[in-house]
């Protein structure tokens, strides 16, 4: 519909996720508009995340060296490691400041429609880190649907072979600040079988 | 949040026109597995934007060259003349295949709250392409709101000098394929006041 290099820029942007046509243009103008340094900046971001980050080789995390920021961490509890799907979720978990332990991202989760099977996730390597460690508790934070769960599934079956490891999964419920009224079946109904005594 | 590269990329990414923070971190981790070439075909997109695009010398469209793609093309009737805000409205008229005229793009639209006043907007040259041209009929397209219908009334009152150029504006009235009981009252009133009889 442009002319070159506008159009080029819009067919790059509507293949990012999340957006489409419209935003794609309205962006591709609004970066047209933008002084030259600001628009280079987001392309430099954009060339560095490619150049700088890597992948922790203990937990998967995004790192910018050998180890994340959490794993070379020495005030955290080695002793505790919550599995979770993706970095965001790591990132999601520290916000709430209720968890001082490692984490082991998966890359993932099990989903035979996508093609992802376990020999795809980092599986071998969290039970490799296992063995190795004084780990006492494995927390399994995938996600609360069918792949997450099923993943969790999964992870638990193959944790039975270390006896000394309690593993634990996120609790299930109403989420705080919902109303009950507007919360789903599976959830109303987890939020039952999960009830707790009131202290 | 996270470390280094990637979260300065989620934050030049939240700053695009309608990312939200959610949004910038999903884009930010899906550029990250993306391969090399392709994040790096983006990062180029948004540099050419800015080296590439200038704005034609006549119509202030955007262009690659002195005169846009539509003031280039000898087959374009020259006697019509479509002004509009943005070149996005170009576009999206272009898209009607309803015009063959030439257009001439204001760069916005009269909006004292935005301090944007007439004389921010390529209205000179729009007065001195109509005085140095053949041009029978201006057609005013600027967009069906507050803003775009000052601009409109502003600029039927300059172009009463040309007492042999006629000035129309577009039609309003219910947009095609809507519900009547969902149009507001003030499209409705239009569709009402703009009525036309039954051939």
């Amino acid at each position: 519909m442009y002319e070159g290099a506008i159009q080029d820029l819009i067919d790059e942007l509507g293949r990012l996720p999340g957006i489409g046509p419209k935003g794609a243009q309205r962006i591709g103008f609004w970066l047209l508009d933008q002084p030259k340094e600001d628009a280079e900046r987001l392309a430099e971001a954009i060339i560095q995340v490619k150049q700088k980050v890597r992948f922790c080789s203990v937990c998967f995390n995004v790192a910018e060296d050998e180890l994340c920021r959490i794993c070379s961490d020495p005030r955290r509890d080695r002793r505790l490691i919550c599995v979770v799907e993706e970095s965001k979720d790591v990132a999601a978990i520290e916000r709430t400041r209720e968890f001082r332990g490692l984490y082991h991202v998966l890359g993932g989760a099990i989903s035979p429609i996508d093609g992802k099977g376990p020999s795809q996730l980092h599986l071998r390597e969290l039970l490799s880190r296992l063995a190795d460690s004084q780990v006492s508790e494995v927390i399994l934070a995938t996600n609360p649907n069918l792949e997450g769960e099923a993943t969790a599934t999964y992870i638990a079956r193959l944790l039975k072979d270390f006896s000394d490891i309690a593993v634990s999964r996120l609790a299930s419920g109403l989420p705080v600040g919902g109303d009950l009224e507007y919360a789903d079946e599976v959830t109303l109904g987890r939020a039952f079988s999960g009830r707790r005594a009131v202290d």
